[in-house]
Parts: structure tokens; sequence; C-alpha cells
């Protein structure tokens, strides 16, 4: 099912402003533009790439509606020619970008856009948004997959996360990252996601007894989970226990939910009371603000969780909610461009990244101009010709692409707190380049 | 300009399997649910509350398509029948809320939803979804305003929002909250907020001189902006200067804009050069990773800056990106309802807040049952009856309600660095009708 199209007024007005500067000036030639962030985020090791089809679908539909500019012209500042020109813009460059699911670091070219200057302007803000959103999400979502160790994760937050767009989008990135499944229908919808979920604490508290409650839910949907905590987890695991025995052979409810307390403490109870019922076969699921360093510490603890829920501190990805990325120009009619800002460098010029591989394990990357050599494997590969996409691979492509490049990465980079930086090198010939542009402007 | 509908799909699973045992067990009485929060977020005195519009504009407009309905139907545990019986569910019920730019406290209903049970049930995630993110950035909003003391705020952050709706809804919350525009021109179009927005370093590095750049803006756009900071702050007011006097009466660019750099020390510098050229009437306008507390410093050390432009720190809240919202039962025909989970509890029944007003200021808020009388105004307003809705006020009105309330608050509780709580009580009745629920669980 594919979402709906994304108006082209998704956009910052500076760039409409720039782009009739542009046109004016028949300042129209192929500029190349990178989107790359500069600093890793606290506690990340690597950022994991995310957001490429969406701006894929946008790019290649981009145009501007009828509707909408007239709401343009309404606004002052935009004569009739220009608009009728904004109105045949469609984006006829070429797009390079690292696949959905690379891992990658500061100043690496996540999306490279190599178009007429004003196309690729007037793409600035919702390639940053989605890029940003997802790669942010995906990142968080890989860490909580590391520690989890192989229990499944679900991902929760639609109630929590930023509007609509990112409950959705905060799906697709945790899924690609190694979730198994979202509570969000829409997004389940969307992208063939399975989705998990079966009764809250309302649903209890409608009942006078917990137990009759449960009794509805595990005839009615035989293999489902029971949420145990609304008022005595312990208490309410005895009643699954005489529910189970009262059922017999219909007794097929498939786990148990703890969502409140010291899940560590009680997933071991619960466990030791189902045990000695014989119902062996009943999973512990537990939720409650759980995170990357909860998730470990439960595992560590051996604490007897299946499978855990997940949603606020995935979907806003709340240690680390955004990354300093930026959609930048660096280069014009073939020359590179650069900015001088404090704190804020640009390296000039059309970029590739190498990553060298060795034994299996990524070693070293290099990031150079796009037309210098290097050993090691190109990330920057080749997604839109000419205004038309290419093939990429869909989203169960990502995923496992996500999990080897996450597997690959050394031990203290993949760490929940990580011991070093991933050595990434500039080239010679960008480090040259920036020094020559700072030279003629000083 | 009324944004697309939202899918009755935008839920979690969870609420579609509680509406089938709902209507199953024939279990369809009158329930109330209430939204709202347990802890006050991080720096934070008072919330905006937000979010409103967008809820009973869903509310309304609730129902499943036949290829939601569809969809559902493959995905298992839904028979026929259900689905017909879903395809019938649109909310008949009563919605009690406060007006959007109230200020509200720990406990305070925001939404009270009085319907059959699982048509409430259904509306829970979207619900919980806009009020949550539009309050979140309000109240985030609501300092920054504070902080700049009549200076003017813009957003800019749609790069950095969370997705598009998290982009959009935030202009529309950081607007109610006292921000006088945006850069996103959806959200301008959307909700008839000002477009601000001129030119990014990419137009001024697309040319071989800056200056050049200014020109051709300052004789296309007469009242712009420059952007001073690609190369050298100072020497590219220098170059506004000597492009002031060549242009003579031409030249009526209204203000330069800072985006890097010490931005106190600039703007003094900067307006030093502008008042000595005799170019007094160019204002200076801010941005680059500002927040509440940068704003506060610059407007403290008095630097000459006329306006704020506002991104990443607003639409993500920053520091306090969440509130720990719910949507809880609190009574099923007509009884009490609670849930004794650790640290989470609810306080039975359908609640009404009565806010005590002296001298103009807000002296105390007392929590209580609806049926009970206090002194003071009561809060929640009837906005939705019988499933149509009431007339509510637009976003102006909300505006101008967020800063009436805000000028209401005590000083301790208005401070970026809250001193104090505001004072809310729980009325008598409410806590021994929790003391007795408690009991018989016991």
């Amino acid at each position: 099912m594919k979402p709906e199209r994304v108006s082209a007024l998704f956009t910052d007005l500076y760039e409409i402003t720039m782009a009739r500067a542009y046109l004016e000036e028949g300042r129209t030639g192929v500029a190349v533009f990178e989107t790359f962030f500069r600093k890793m985020p606290k506690n990340r090791g690597y950022v994991v790439a995310a957001g490429l089809e969406d701006v894929l679908d946008f790019i290649e539909g981009f145009r501007f509606e009828s509707d909408e500019l007239e709401w343009l012209a309404g606004q002052g500042a935009y004569p009739r020619e220009f608009l009728e020109r904004l109105r045949e813009v469609r984006f006829t460059g070429d797009v390079w970008a690292v696949p959905e699911g690379t891992v990658v670091f500061p100043y690496e070219p996540i999306v490279q856009i190599v178009a007429p200057i004003h196309e690729a302007q007037l793409l600035e803000t919702y390639v940053l948004n989605q890029i940003h959103f997802q790669s942010v999400i995906a990142s968080k979502a890989a860490r909580m997959v590391e520690a989890a160790r192989g229990r499944k994760l679900v991902e929760f937050g639609a109630r929590r996360a930023h509007g609509t767009d990112g409950a959705v989008k905060a799906v697709r990135a945790s899924y690609l990252a190694g979730f198994e499944g979202t509570s969000n229908l829409v997004a389940s919808r969307r992208y063939g996601i399975p989705p998990f979920g079966t009764m809250a604490h309302s649903y209890v508290q409608a009942h006078d007894e917990e137990v009759e409650a449960f009794e509805v839910y595990a005839r009615l949907f035989p293999g489902t989970t029971l949420l145990v905590d609304t008022y005595d987890t312990l208490r309410a695991v005895d009643d699954v226990v005489e529910l189970a025995k009262r059922m017999g052979e219909d007794f097929q409810v498939a786990s148990i939910r703890l969502d409140s307390g010291n899940l560590g403490q009680l997933a071991k109870e619960a466990r030791a009371k189902l045990d000695a019922a014989g119902l062996g076969r009943v999973r512990i699921f537990a939720s409650s603000s759980l995170d990357e360093w909860e998730i470990a510490k439960l595992v560590e603890s051996r604490a007897p969780i299946d499978a855990f829920g997940v949603g606020t501190r995935l979907v806003i990805a709340s240690d680390a909610p955004t990354l300093d990325i930026a959609y930048k120009l660096v280069e014009y009619e073939g020359v590179g461009r650069t900015k001088l800002s404090a704190g804020k460098p640009i390296y000039p010029g059309r970029k590739q990244v190498f990553r060298r591989v060795e034994n299996g394990g990524f070693v070293e990357d290099v990031i150079d101009r796009h037309d210098e050599a290097h050993p090691g494997e190109p990330l920057l590969v080749q997604v839109m010709a000419g205004g038309r996409r290419l093939p990429i691979g869909g989203l169960a492509e990502a995923r496992r692409r996500a999990r080897e490049q996450i597997s690959a990465l050394p031990a203290e980079i993949r760490a929940l707190d990580p011991k070093a930086d991933y050595p990434v090198r500039l080239g010679d010939r960008l480090s040259r380049d920036l020094e020559a542009l700072r030279r003629a402007r000083a």
C-alpha cells in the first residue's frame, strides 16, 4: 500500500525564494548537494541510514499542483512567469545514496543529489526530514536489538511519537533495524509488518473481576496475551493458572504481559508459578518505559522474558532525538564550493566513501572526491538517473543489510556505551581543496 | 485548508481486539476515558494544552473504510460479523476538554470522552498522539516566547522535526504559544500562519562573490533578509553597507541574518557597522541551535537582536520531548474504575478541574469528581454532544488564551527554571473513592 503523495509545499519558504532568484539569473547549472551529519550523537557508535525509499518517492512525484501555485501567487513576491516555470519543474537529475541499512559516520554523504541547482534546492526540506528522522530511529532501534540478544522486540510507540508520520516512519525504521512487529495498524498495512496487540488495562478495568476479562480473551482469541498487572501481578498470574485448569485443553493462551513494577523480579516469580502449573509454554512479554539499557539489564540478569514491547523511548530516540544533519551545496558547475561559518565546515566537491573490509569486518572508511581511487567498497550507489528511479531493494533487503552491516562493526563500536570512534579518514584531495578555498577567501 | 482525513487504522491493534471482545460480550455501556499526565516534565512549570482541534476532526470523521476492513479481514481473528459491526461504528458520545491554550498540571484531564466503551476505546491512539505532541511543543514554545521578551520568534524546524506531521503540528503548536510565523509552507497554508524565509548558504555559495548574491536579492526582493555568515560575518556586513551605498534608494533590505558564531558579539558589531552607515532601519535576525536559555542569555546581555529563528530544539522539545500522558478508563456504567499498578495510580470517576483565580492570577486548582462543587472556574467544557461538535474557537482564540493563561500564572511557575509546583489539590471525594477501591481489591 503506497502512502499518500507528499505536497511539494512541504518545504521552507526560502527554497522557493532561491528558486526564483536562480531562474531570474539564469543560474541553473548542475549542482551537487550532499546530506550528511557532522557529529556522532550521544551514546552512538554508528548511525543506520534510513529514509531513502520515501525520499525517492517524493523526488519522483515532485511537482507543484495548481492549487498550490494559486496559494503561492497570493503570498506576493512571485510573479506569474515564475509560477508558470515552477509549474513545469520536475526532477531531471541523478541521485546517489548509501543503501538503507548501511552504517554511516560523520561527514559521509548519505544522499547526494546531482541536478540543476533550482531542482535540487527545492528538495532540501523533505530529504532532510525523512533521512534525519528514520536514521535517528533506526539507530536507536538497532541498539535495542543488540541489547535484546535475540529476544523479540515489538514497537508500541504510536501514542507518544511526534505526530502521525513520525509514528508510522518509526515503525518502518525500527523494523529495518530488526524489530519483529508493531502495534500500529496503518504502518503494519503500509509496510507488511506483523501487527501485535491484545488488551489494555481498560479492558480489565471494565470487568468487575479481572479473571472474567481473561476468560473472555482466552476463549475468543486462543493464542492471545493476557495483561496481568492491572491490580496485583502475581495474584493475576495465579488467576491465569486457575483459568488454565478450568479451561483444560481450550486454554491456548500464548503469553502474559507485565507492564509495571520490577519486571525482572516479577518475570522470575511469574515464570516459577507458570512452570509449576505445567504452563511452561506460556511466554512472558514485558513492557514499561523500556530502553536499550533496561533491556540489557534484564537480559544480563537472566530475567525469563521472551519478548519486549518498546514505545516512547524508541520512537523519540529519547537520549539522542536528533542528528546535526545538513543538505549542503558542495559543487556548482564542476567547481567545489564551501562555507566557512564557525564550527560548520563543508568539504568541497562531490564525494564517495570507500569502506575497507578485512576478514568480513569493517576496518576503515575513507571519504574523498568521487573521482579519486581508494581501496575498499564504494558506499554511494546510483539510485536515480535523469529523474528516473533505478531498482533499489525493498524494506526486507534493507533489514538484512542492517543486520550484516552492524555485525561487521568492531565490538567497541557496537557497544551500548561505545569505547572508540570508528576510523574515518578524509582523503588528501578533500583536505587540500578545502584549504585552497579557505586561502582564496582569506 | 483542511488537512487530509486520518485513517481509523491509525490505532494500535489492541483497540480493535478489545472492540471485538466488548461487542461479543455485549459490554457496550457508557465509559468515561480521561487523557492526563502524571508527572511534570523536566524544566516545566506548566503545560500548555494543545491538539484538540485535530482530535475533534478525527472523532467527527471516524469510520472504517471498506479497504481498511478488507485488510483487517486478512489478518485473521476477525469474523465477518464483527467487521460488519465495525463498519457501522461512528462516535455517538460526548467530549469534554480544556480549551486549547489552557495551562494544565499533573492529573488534570485534558480530554474526557464519554461514550459507549468500544467507541471510546477505538479513539485512544490518535487522541494521545495529537494531544501529547502538540502540548509538548506548545509548552516548549511558550518558554521561548517568555525568554524572548517581546522579540519576534519564527519557527524553522521542518527539516529536523520527526516526520511531516510532526513538522506541521509543531508550527501550529508554536504559533498557538506565541510564535509569529514559520518557514514551513504546508503549515503556513493550512493554518494561515505568516511564512518567513529568504536565502540559504547554498545561494551565496553558488555565486563566486557573496556580494553578487546579496545584490540579486536586494533587487528582486526589496524587503528581504540577507544571510551574512557564509564566509566571514563582519566582512559580509561591510559588503552590505557598500551595497547600500551603491544602490542608494533602491536598497530596501529589511534585515540581515546571523547563523553561526558568537551571536551576541556579532550582533553588537554588526549593529554598530549598520548604524554608522545610517542603516539603523536594517534589523538583525539570529538563528543557530537556539533554545529558551540561549535566547534568554542573548536578551539579558542586551544583544541588539530583533528576531529569532528557532528550529531543532523547538520542534523536538529537546530537553523534554515527551509527557507521560495516558488515556485511562475512569468510569464504566456509572461506577468508578481504577488500576493499582505500581507507580501509576488512576483516580476513579469522571472529573472536573476547578481553578481559583484571585486578582486576575491563578492561585490553586482542585481536581474532583465532576459532580462535586468547588469555588473557581471549571476548566473542562463540553466540545462534542451526541457525536456532534459544538463550536470551539479557532487557533487565533487559542493563541490569545495561551497568552492570558500564562500571564495569570505566578512568576515562579512561569520561570525558565521553575522554583515551585503550581498548587493542585485532589478533592476529598476522589481520594476517598480511590481508597475504597484499593481496599476492595486488597
